[in-house]
């Protein structure tokens, strides 16, 4: 361009009309021009969105500095190829956006050329060579990772849009984008049009370069998904889901936002999963809020994306890690990627909510656009509020009537936190686990009585490719991997994910009126023919104790004798047991055969000799020589003369090492109706460098059971200084102005309401 | 004092001067009035010594609104009246430091009531009930803690010397401290006259109530021991430790100094033990510091205090945390109380190395007296150096030929570190394991191949009262617990203190010379009576791998057929294995019946068909959902066909639930002359918040042994791209200028010096 004459002076200013022309509508994706006009003005002025560029600037350098790498595909997750794919996908959105804020063309350059590669590779591929998916892809081994793809190609694409000429244009969306696009959408009907955050991905990808290449086609293939699918009811994908689910007749972005959320927000699969989902319901949203406002996107189903932003913030323990529900990788948080743009996108376009800032100092990143900047520049102005977890209960089921999530949270003086989740959950499709009524236990430092989440290190390819593991359908769904009550050694709807799917629990009560005394309640009647269960969890703050309590009562209900089994996952190494039993000294052997049992083995065996037997453990001692503080809890049960008791340990049949050998204690009990209930109290503290133990011992010395019949269930929890509390529970009659009496001893207790504690 | 006539007056003026002419003499065992002055001139200018005084403030005055508490002695460690005196002790030291610094003479009054308390119970108490220690205390359970008591409240007593009137001090000093250091003296010989950690701090707590009361006899025996003691030679004490060690015939302070460390500053037990030791050997220095400069105590065996501070910092990881080689409970740190005391004085007194600063800066707290005061002022003042650990070998033993510790360590390009801690020290005492050329393995986060370390939770009643528990004995001690080789299912020394105590390995060469190939090399003859041992560990820096590469190479010699175990305690989850094994699935038995052995359950097995077989594990991957990035660590052997492979885990035979269930690979081979050769690689890492593994595959493809004779053993490594790393030893030749050549396979491989590595 040094050469200077007149006619190229003309053809120049021409052209740049032109482009000017053009350029009017790009980018207008993700950036816009305003907004990409608003940053440029502020750069240097906001330190942690300057951060971000300089770092995004430096890892896309030393991309651009290796040079284009667009192999053919044939790897699974972790391999070479996989993993390159998956890089280029990230890097080209980024470089995207440091061409639009920088102006330097060689980011440019080097998403064109990557184009370019992609295009020309594209129409030569075959079928992805693993063959191994549901729906396999082209690129990836699943066009779930072919959509992901797209979702991030789409927008460096628009980025460059007006740098690209229009026969490389032509180019790469006839022999790329069109048929990627109909590769996961009509080439691939299982995977695009069903209701799940996989088809999520390919409505998103198929929307957005629809979007970009504004292609009505495939923007309403992308909002109303394929009008003729073929797909029938028996359909299932590699985690055993359905791909059609009855009354969901719909499928395309909308039927995404109608049937994935309850109505307050909540996602069925659980805030790991809705994590992962939430990126291609986001940046299709926005992109949709930027080409088509008159959709009013965001207003969509009373605003359900902005509140399942926030169920995927409330659905976390204090660190901000999400509960491990269903399939979970463990660790997973809000620091993820996809938080990062969902609380920075949340403040800029749901109200400008301060709390949000305090998260986005927390991940201690933004995203390199107009959200990022201005989460960024608002913490740079001083405007964050903290942030606050509360309880809360989510509905479950996209007319929020299949049960749902209840959350109670209550802090000691020290502002430290006690957090129990109640899970009466409908199934959770192809990831749901047999858990109904099952319970998990945090602490401000994280898990107490644990979720195990699934089996699975995801993308560690020496662990099955980084996929599910066989033990997380043999173990990590089975009842007896969580703390809910196992009846003669099978699991929850005998581990039938149809029929799981066909019931749910239902909300019993919740109730958060008073914060010293939080209740959540469910029933679960499905689950067992001949059974019904009712789990009632409550969280009290009391000056006798230096910690909120859990209360826990599960009553189960059936006129045949059963085998009941009682897991409580404590999490940590015991310290202490007030009863005796026999530790397997010289063999072990497992629990049972079969429903998970297979994979336990059965460490200690005692007896109860009467109620109020005891465990203590240590949680959070990192025996790796961490210098966290340890805590002290005791589990007191409401055990029965006779009641058999375990320690048991995660491991048996487990041929590769893929289960965690954690520790569990199993009540076990022969019964027709019965009340187990319990109470775990965080009474003490250990440092290992002050080696002194605060409160080594639990202030309760009791749990009984001291009346149960259909109507009401009562428990009477004793402190060691003989201090007694009573809960009554009316099992059938929830109205706040109900009267109940019971007579216990010589004495009627009487009560207003659903349950009392006094 | 509120009456006022004439001759009140008087007899007052009499008393002030009388008091007056005392008071020069106090305070003068750790606090000074000089110094006292200083600090008081400077209060509100050094914050973080403010806040310390603030903090100390507010524990004592919420200490003394509970008001003095002096239970009859009864309970354990962990129990009640343990605890309560135990703090006791910690209150009115800082009562007294409280009371020279603010005046206030409430500190001076509840010291005053705790003493008269104190002394008013002291005659009446038998020896404590418990009976369960080789000596047996008053107050505590162990004469250690009534010791541990003196040493305290010496300083409290000089605080307050002048309050009290000289009635309540004869009071006190007839019935209560003369008394008990006469307990921990002259009625305990065993405890007392020894060279042992128990007997420092008797020496120190005699020594130092006998500098406040100014004693000349307390004195003399503090620093000379007791003349007659009547001890044999068989006595051991509650662990085991001989009471009498051939050699060392004297006894008291001066010859603690002289034997409890090497002349170059270890402690013979370890840094567990030393940071305990620490503090009598500190506060009664400092006391003869300041009551004694003649004694030059500081200086004696070429300022043999300083280096055993030193020691003390440089044996810890990069957390600070200590080696826990023999019995060590883990997590114990530099930011425990004794050494934050001992930096705070090492800064003080013995040069102010502005390194020290910022482990005060880590610790987070200084002691409120006179050093800790210099400490936080500096800091303020912006002195602060960053503390570097550094390769250095330790000798142990007295006379520093007793073998010793040999500790490499290198930083990766990102400054992360990889530590390897070779360990051919003496026995250790009482406190020993059987354990002779063991390693351990760190990184920048913690462990990763581990010392177990003691079975025992320190002051957790409910484990064993917290003390030692059985499982010290049958399992932390043996061989098989460590990682070094077991012959013949045999611990080392048979398992015998007396035996281990009279040999010790032999450092073969440590060279550090070269920060890109660290090595250390040392011998063990006696551990078995057939067999001696020759282990070489070398941190290899090389381009080619990101992280440091630790080489193993063990020789074994011995004209008999042996079984050779050798374990890798690998800390963390087995991602993988390139060779077949077969694990247990329904049943698990013990790996052996003895020496340990019975303790560990045999869970999976394998065979060796050749060299370069590799296990790959997760380290610092916290499964109750930390956030800790995981890494990824790949164990390389050379093998050799016919070896069997076994995966092993502790847990068996520990009917209390006292062992952690921690997982081992063993390599177990039947053979004469032979040597295990290996590698650690530190290849990859894995974020379970991005999902991304970076390097998940070890880059060294293999290890063989090439060649193996009576002078020579050549090990070759191999990596991926073919390259190739030859490790020459020579065994029998260690001058640096001796040339060596062995023949491999066609060719001459020539050096010069100890070994090579090219």
């Amino acid at each position: 361009m040094k050469k200077n004459n007149n006619i190229q002076f003309l053809v120049m200013l021409f052209l740049g009309l032109a482009i000017h022309l053009s350029a009017q509508n790009h980018p207008n994706l993700i950036l816009t021009k305003e907004g990409v006009a608003e940053i440029r003005k502020n750069i240097g002025t906001v330190p942690m969105f300057d951060k971000v560029l300089a770092d995004t600037k430096a890892e896309v350098d030393a991309e651009i500095e290796i040079g284009v790498k667009v192999p053919i595909p044939k790897d699974m997750a972790g391999g070479y190829t996989h993993e390159r794919h998956k890089k280029n996908w990230f890097i080209l959105q980024k470089a995207g956006n440091l061409y639009q804020i920088t102006g330097e063309e060689k980011y440019a350059e080097y998403i064109r050329q990557n184009l370019l590669a992609y295009a020309k590779m594209f129409p030569t591929l075959p079928k992805h060579p693993t063959d191994r998916s549901y729906a396999t892809g082209k690129i990836f081994w699943q066009c779930l990772n072919d959509a992901n793809w797209l979702v991030y190609v789409s927008q460096a694409y628009d980025a460059v849009y007006n740098f690209m000429s229009k026969e490389e244009r032509d180019f790469v969306e006839k022999d790329l984008f069109r048929p990627l696009a109909e590769w996961i959408s009509t080439e691939n009907p299982k995977f695009y049009n069903r209701v799940h955050n996989h088809s999520t991905w390919g409505n998103a990808g198929v929307g957005m370069i629809g979007l970009v290449m504004n292609d009505e086609a495939l923007i309403q293939r992308a909002l109303y998904g394929l009008k003729n699918d073929g797909l029938d009811n028996s359909m299932v994908d590699n985690d055993g889901g359905f791909i059609k689910v009855e009354g969901q007749n719909r499928a395309g972005f909308f039927a995404q936002l109608d049937f994935s959320f309850s109505p307050d927000g909540h996602f069925t699969e659980g805030p790991y999963y809705l994590r992962y989902a939430m990126t291609p319901f986001l940046l299709f949203a926005k992109s949709l809020a930027n080409n088509r406002p008159d959709l009013k996107i965001y207003d969509y189903r009373n605003g359900i994306l902005e509140k399942s932003i926030y169920s995927l913030l409330y659905e976390t323990d204090a660190q901000g890690r999400f509960f491990p529900i269903n399939d979970s990788q463990k660790g997973m948080s809000w620091n993820s990627r996809e938080v990062v743009a969902a609380v920075d996108i949340a403040y800029l376009d749901f109200g400008g909510d301060p709390m949000l800032l305090s998260i986005a100092q927390k991940q201690g990143k933004v995203t390199l656009d107009v959200a990022g900047f201005k989460t960024a520049a608002d913490i740079e102005k001083g405007l964050t509020v903290p942030f606050q977890h509360q309880s809360i209960a989510y509905s479950d089921g996209a007319d929020g009537k299949h049960g749902g999530l209840g959350i109670l949270r209550a802090d000691n003086p020290d502002g430290e936190e006690i957090c129990v989740v109640a899970k009466y959950a409908a199934h959770g499709m192809g990831h749901g686990h047999f858990d109904k009524l099952s319970y998990s236990l945090y602490d401000t430092d994280g898990e107490v009585i644990q979720d195990y989440g699934a089996s699975r290190w995801v993308n560690i390819d020496q662990k099955g490719g980084g996929r599910y593991l066989k033990e997380n359908q043999t173990f990590a769904k089975q009842t007896i991997a969580h703390n809910t009550l196992v009846i003669n050694e099978t699991s929850h709807y005998k581990g039938k994910v149809k029929a799981a799917e066909a019931h749910h629990p239902d909300q019993y009560f919740f109730d958060i009126k008073n914060p010293n005394v939080q209740a959540v309640s469910a029933k679960e009647l499905h689950a067992y023919e001949d059974a019904t269960m009712h789990r009632t969890l409550i969280l009290l703050k009391d000056k006798n104790f230096r910690n909120p309590l859990l209360i826990d009562v599960l009553k189960v209900t059936s006129e045949k004798q059963n085998q009941y089994d009682l897991p409580t996952w404590f999490h940590g190494h015991l310290v202490d047991a007030n009863f005796d039993y026999a530790k397997q000294l010289n063999s072990l052997t497992t629990l049972g055969n079969d429903h998970g049992y297979q994979h336990i083995w059965k460490e200690a065996t005692g007896k109860s000799e009467g109620q109020g037997n005891q465990i203590t453990w240590f949680a959070h001692q990192n025996s790796g020589g961490g210098e966290m503080q340890g805590k002290l809890f005791t589990l007191t049960t409401s055990s029965l003369p006779g009641d058999e008791l375990f320690f048991a340990r995660a491991g048996a049949n487990d041929p590769s090492f893929n289960l965690r050998p954690d520790p569990v204690f199993i009540q076990r009990r022969t019964g027709g109706n019965s009340v187990f209930a319990s109470v775990v109290e965080s009474h003490g503290t250990y440092d290992p460098v002050s080696e002194i133990p605060v409160s080594p011992f639990s202030q309760v010395k009791s749990v009984a059971v001291i009346h149960d019949s259909r109507a009401y269930t009562v428990v009477q929890i004793t402190d060691k200084n003989e201090k007694s509390w009573t809960l009554a529970i009316s099992n059938e009659e929830t109205s706040d102005q109900a009267n109940h009496e019971v007579k216990i001893g010589e004495k009627m207790f009487k009560w207003q309401g659903a349950y009392i504690i006094k």
